[in-house]
């Protein structure tokens, strides 16, 4: 069965599911909304998804997942090999661990400066149905969480290939989206953070990578 | 082995932590750690957790889990019965999605509009090392979120006997734990959102809930 993957080919949330599929090798019809024109609020795709955000699979029984922990869990379930959770409960909670951290302080730092910032965004501080206005200081904090974030990642990377565990794993997705997005609010990793930077640079290489920012 | 949780008696998430623990009946020895009194930020906690939060379980190589999803992972590998994960690829993939969207838009709403309002939360609109300033409109915004909420959970539990899947899941517990939470900020469920109201009623009644909310 090939996965049918409601994504936007420019938003970072996507790429992360993209990633996951083209590590594990699974093919994936790839469906665009437009955030661009504000499609995901169309009556169409809220339809298929209330929360009006990529990306997103709808299940055999017409139940949809659109939180990237969740899909990630379902692909590995059901398509188990390379693992991207590892090979056991800790390992499993490890990597969830670190995405979890990562989501919550990086790339959540970066949705809160771009959003409360970007012209583009006025009124689109959150995704989901509902308008909320921008507010300026949630972006100046944004930019103070970034930056710890960033010194974080390098204190984390230090004498590691990966971020969670002793293979790459959906924890190394999540922090390198999250690194890459930075660069929409102009924050690239300093180069003294020489972990960081060394990191980044070796999953930028995987093929991975190339192939799902192409689509 | 017995689980050690830095824990504390009065604070959300890690009851989110105790309640998995009392379902999967599984020992444990609450470590209080009195986030009242600031001890979350004291070096010696600092040394266990960088984080400065609660629930956190260290490992056995040292290493914390200090995500409550990560925990959860954890256990449920660990100590499989009673599952609060399903029994398949697609339940743990809607449990951990539904739990992910109540994180996001109930338990971080109801945070956001506690830390940027209360006097006691002076600079600690954040949890974590750093202390960042409130944000006035950051409250507001969370009432707004958390009336849509309820809302939307007492839409999603029409006709369910649980939120994600067919049994009692880690994704109840996750939504008690929020729903529950809200009353710090004087928000209950409205009376017509019946629904929601005898789920709510329903899960209270386990015993799994007055066991750890005595600690």
């Amino acid at each position: 069965m090939t996965i049918k993957l409601y994504d936007f080919i420019a938003a970072p949330s996507p790429l992360r599911t993209r990633i996951f599929l083209r590590e594990k090798g699974v093919p994936y019809e790839s469906v665009q909304v437009d955030l661009g024109s504000g499609e995901q609020l169309s009556d169409a795709f809220r339809k298929i998804n209330p929360s009006c955000t990529v990306p997103a699979i709808v299940l055999e029984d017409g139940s949809v997942l659109n939180q990237n922990s969740a899909i990630a869990l379902y692909l590995e379930g059901t398509y188990p090999e390379p693992p991207l959770f590892g090979r056991s409960p800790v390992d499993a909670a490890k990597v969830m661990n670190a995405s979890s951290q990562v989501e919550m302080g990086g790339f959540m730092a970066v949705a809160e400066i771009l959003r409360n910032s970007s012209p583009r965004m006025k009124d689109r501080a959150l995704t989901g149905p509902e308008n909320y206005a921008q507010i300026p200081e949630l972006a100046e904090r944004g930019r103070q969480r970034l930056a710890g974030f960033m010194e974080t990642m390098n204190t984390a990377l230090e004498g590691r290939e990966f971020l969670a565990i002793d293979s790459f794993s959906y924890a190394d997705i999540t922090a390198f989206v999250a690194v890459d997005f930075a660069k929409w609010v102009k924050v690239t990793p300093d180069a003294s953070q020489t972990h960081l930077n060394r990191w980044f640079e070796a999953v930028s290489a995987r093929p991975s990578i190339a192939a799902a920012k192409a689509g």
